[in-house]
Parts: C-alpha cells; sequence; structure tokens
C-alpha cells in the first residue's frame, strides 16, 4: 500500500514527520511507499540526512504550507499548492490510497471533504478519537471535523464510529451512547436530546446496526462498556483535550510529588514499570492519529504536537484502515440504514 | 452565621449529609445552627444516632424528595414540599443565609432562582467549578445551570466567576478565556465564536473589569494561569466530568500497576505520601460544592456522589461565600459593567 504524509503539517515538522516515516517503513514491511509531500528544498537535505530508504519513499514537491492559526477551509481554497492540498490530490488521483497529516486539523478536513467526496449515503465527515478503557477504546466522534453539527449528522457518526469499532476492535455490536450532562433520559441541550430522540425513533423502526445505550456522562467513558460516544465536533474536541490535559497533569503533579524527598524517589525507582505502563496506556503517541470517516480514501489527523513514534503510529493507523476495508462496509450500511428522518417527521408530539 | 441543608438530597442521603453536618459543626465554630431539612421521620433519628450538637441544628420538616432522574423545574414546580424547596425556602424568608444541596442539580438551580430571584442586572444563574491548577484554580462557569446558554449569559458569568476569583481565591485582576477547540481567536463553535466577538467587542469599549485571554483550550486549564473559563453548562459539565473521570480512571490503572509485583507494591509503600498528596489535590471532596452565582443568598450544588467529607467542605464553600460578600460586588460589577449589547449590535460586518 501507499500512503501520502504532509511533511509540513504539524507543530515539530518536518523533522518528526520524516522520522515517523523512517520508523513506519522498518516496522511495517507491508507499507511499498511513502509520498513525502512538502517543500523539496526542506524535504529532500532532511530524507537523505535521516537515511530514509530512497527506494520506499518518493518526494512529492508542495510550495505552500497551512499555518496552524489560518482558516482551514480559507487556506485549502486559496492555497491550491499547500503540503494538505497535494498530499489528498495523490489520493484523489489514485496514487496513495491513504493520507496522513498532523497539521491544521480544519484544512486537512476540508481538503479530503472537498476534494475526496464523501462516501454514498454519508452527510458529514466525523473525527474518531480512541480513548483508552478497561473494554479496549471508547471511539469519541465528531473530535473537530463539524463544530455545529446537526443531529441527523450523529446517527451517521453512529453508523460509521460502529464500522470501525467493528472491523478495527472487534466488537461484534458495538455500544454507542450520546454524550450528555447525566444518563438520564431527560438530560442534555436542546442538541444532545433531539439526538437522542431520533436514534430512540430509529431504534423502535428496528434498523440500527449497533446497540443503542441512551445518554452517557463523563465516568462512563472509561467504566462502563461504550464503543462509541457521539458529540458534536466542538464538545467532543473539548472533551478529548481536556481528557488528555487531566492525564498530563496528573502525571505531572505525580512527578513532582514523587521527587519531594529520597524515600519517595526510591518508591517511584522500584515501582518504575507501573509507571512506564501508564505511559504506554495513556498517550496520545501510541495512538498516533484519528481517522476522518466518512471521505473516499483513507484521511488520518494526528495530533497537532505529535511526536515521530505519533506519526510513525498515524501511519500504522492508515495501514489498518486500509486492511480492513472501512469504507465499503460503512457505505452498505448507510443504504441499510435508509434515509434519516428530519426531526419535524418524529416530533409530532 | 445559619445554613439549610438538604438532608435527602444525593446517592447518599441522608447518612452522609448528616455526618458531613457533624464534621461541619465540629470544624466551623462560627455556623451557628445548621437547618436539617428532609423527612423528619427519618432525619430526626439519624441525627440523634449521630449524635449531633442539639443546640446546634434545627430539623425542618420536608415531605417530599426531589429523585435524580425528574426533570428538576417540573419537579420544583409540582413538589412544594421537598427537601430542597423547603431548605430554599429558609433562605427566602431570612431564616438561613445559605442552602446546600446534593440532590437534583436541575432541581437546586430552579428552586433557587425561582424563589431566590436574579442579583440585579443578572440574567441567569450560572454554576462556578474549580479545576485544581499551578496557580489556584480554574473556575470553569458554567458547569449545568444553564446548558442552553446564550453568548451574552457568558459575558455575565464572566463578571460572576471573576468577583469570585477575586473575592476567594485572592486574584486582583482575574483572567478570563472562552473554551474552545483551538486557542487561535478563528477557532469555535458559532456559539463560543459570538462569545468572543461580543467580549472582544466589550474590551474594546473598555469596560470589562477582567482581563479577557480570548480562546483557551484544553490543556490551558492546568497549565497556563486562566482563573475564569466560560461555556455553555452542558459543555461545562462535560468537560467537568471527563477530567474528574480521566483523574479517577488514571488512578485506578496506576493502583493496579503498582499492585503487579512485590517490587511495585514495595516502591507504591515507600512513595505512598506522594499518592496520598495526589488524592488530597484531585478530590472532589476537598472541593464540596460548587457556588450557583447569580441568585439572591448563597446556594452550593454538591455532588450527586458526595461522601460526608464533601458535604462538610460544601458547607465552608458556603461560609466562605457568605464570609466574603460576593453577591454585594457582583451586582456593583454588573452595574458598571452597564449594558451587554445585542450580537446584532455589533456584529454589522
Amino acid at each position: 500500500m501507499k500512503i501520502a504524509l504532509d511533511v509540513m503539517g504539524g507543530d515539530r515538522a518536518p523533522t518528526v514527520n520524516i522520522e515517523g516515516a523512517r520508523k513506519a517503513l522498518n516496522e511495517f514491511p507491508d507499507i511499498e511507499k511513502i509520498y513525502m509531500v512538502g517543500r523539496e528544498d526542506v524535504v529532500r537535505p532532511a530524507c537523505d540526512a535521516a537515511r530514509l530508504d530512497s527506494t520506499r519513499i518518493e518526494i512529492v514537491n508542495a510550495d505552500d504550507v497551512v499555518e496552524m492559526n489560518e482558516s482551514g477551509l480559507m487556506a485549502v481554497r486559496q492555497k491550491k499548492k499547500s503540503s494538505i492540498s497535494v498530499a489528498v490530490d495523490l489520493v484523489k488521483n489514485g496514487e496513495a490510497a491513504a493520507i496522513v497529516s498532523a497539521g491544521n486539523t480544519g484544512a486537512a478536513v476540508a481538503a479530503s471533504t472537498i476534494r475526496l467526496h464523501l462516501l454514498k449515503g454519508v452527510e458529514r465527515a466525523g473525527i474518531v478519537s480512541q480513548l483508552p478503557n478497561d473494554f479496549g477504546v471508547c471511539n469519541v466522534t465528531d473530535t473537530g471535523a463539524n463544530p455545529d453539527a446537526k443531529p441527523r449528522h450523529l446517527v451517521g457518526y453512529a453508523v460509521m464510529a460502529s464500522v470501525l469499532a467493528n472491523k478495527i476492535y472487534k466488537k461484534p455490536r458495538p455500544k454507542v451512547g450520546v454524550m450528555s450532562n447525566g444518563a438520564e433520559d431527560e438530560k442534555g441541550s436542546e442538541f444532545s436530546k433531539a439526538t437522542f430522540r431520533l436514534l430512540k425513533y430509529m431504534e423502535t423502526q428496528g434498523n440500527l446496526p449497533f446497540e443503542f445505550l441512551g445518554n452517557i456522562e463523563g465516568h462512563d467513558l472509561f467504566e462502563h462498556e461504550v464503543d462509541v460516544v457521539l458529540t458534536d465536533g466542538f464538545t467532543g474536541n473539548v472533551l478529548l483535550k481536556s481528557c488528555e490535559a487531566t492525564a498530563i497533569a496528573f502525571s505531572n503533579w505525580l512527578k513532582r510529588e514523587l521527587k519531594k524527598n529520597p524515600i519517595r524517589i526510591a518508591g517511584a525507582l522500584l515501582s518504575s514499570g507501573a509507571f512506564q505502563a501508564m505511559k504506554n496506556r495513556l498517550s496520545y503517541e501510541a495512538v498516533g492519529g484519528s481517522p476522518l470517516l466518512g471521505v473516499k480514501g483513507v484521511s488520518i489527523i494526528a495530533h497537532g504536537s505529535s511526536s515521530s513514534i505519533a506519526i510513525s503510529n498515524a501511519l500504522r493507523v492508515a495501514r489498518e484502515m486500509l486492511a480492513c476495508g472501512v469504507n465499503p462496509m460503512i457505505e452498505e450500511q448507510m443504504e441499510q440504514l435508509g434515509r434519516i428522518p428530519d426531526l419535524s417527521e418524529i416530533d409530532i408530539h
């Protein structure tokens, strides 16, 4: 398989991107080629210095870069030769099967949606991010593609993320909940309550290809088997980043406490295996990248602050998505789901 | 000072509520009296058994209880004799100065707003919850009173939470940010972007009694000095519970890892002081209760799963709020702020 990498995207690009590509080429022999997309005068000497296997990379020039503080949609319209747009075009033209970017998320979403187009039956693409729990992972959808989502978009996310939970995380009938401010049916914002009603209605019609859990709240993310959590892209992004920030703050505070006196330091040395295991479990590096579901082809959004390990793992996720055939199953299930009714049709009372 | 306690509210009521009252009476001699509000046939024998100082409590009968899964507003309208309504009425009638409840949040908010009325100049009440950070605490507002807030409500929250940050957390000029899905000015949902524009406009008019930081994102909660974070009650509730859930999950996983072999167990014993310090730092027990800002009188919303320590600390928060004179300063600052313009007035472009 062939993957296009936006070498210029991310806070620590291009260095960590190139190092990540090197790691991925070493680890995954089934990656035939990585297209290294970016300013050739920067990328070529850096690839040479990092000693990337020249038979498995191809440098593709792109003059522009979308900065992190640009409006994604505007940047994609104005900078036709940005590394993200050129990388997406390689997928559009069939040269690559997947694109990986750690750059401006809005631009990666806009370029993927506009240039690759949506899968049949899909109204909006959504980013699926994984939080680790005792049952595998909880797939939070959407974490930023569509900040002002409509309830019907979340029905689509439910189907798409369930396919992911099924194909990648081996859940035969994924459990899907609506993120809310309480687990009771009555809880929620106007938006989340409308989403709840829509899914409840479709459940009674008997055509949901997953188990609908109703509303869930914070602690359900980690304590219960919830395979998919539905939310708008704004709340999902806030949720994901707040969880990450809490884990990082916790771990920093603990480190500081453990260094406070020699006895604690000795204790920490003895238990260091436990801390390493925690680090592996929680690191977004290990997750690597979040698939943008709903577009033709595979588009992986990596963290802006990705390390080389995170980039390598984002390439791994692209590889898994390609191997599992997620997209054909999404189109099939969207067709089986049929038309998503308008809220006005179900809210007759 | 005299405080009314909803003895029937919360997942572990009335036991932990009564034990919490006992702790608070021991610790805080300036609490003259706690009104213990609930079903007298339940509360009186329980107070006797717990040996509460009978000269400093007064049992007030309330026949009904609002259950956790009821609609708060409906319950307040229909159950006039619920423990939460009777407790709030003690404040309304001037017998108590503050009310503390760990019961149905919606009911506590509705009863406080409807029966106590809003402070002069306040359009909506908001719950302020504290997240610990290296600079003290970050006051997240609103965490659940008003799930479908309007941008202008968040301007009011900014003023009220800044007064709290000033009076209780001793910040001379609090730093206030808008919760968003990215720190750049362009990021956000339609709602958060409108809030940003409104605050930016009012900043240029020179009448904000705080420092406006613009947008903030997850990691800013813990890593930077942000005294107040503004968000709608739905997102704020999701944010707060997700942070709590992450800290609990982190700590459970770490415990499990530390027990995996005898060497790690020995290490954990040596470092146990560090774990205890972490527990104290992160526990919502230590925070106790979140003030509902904007109502006449003091209303403290405690966690539904409050322990007796949490209840005792919620009573402590009520005491601090009363001692600091937060409400007069809120009315003063709302008057100085003047009229909050409509979005249509500032969005002329």
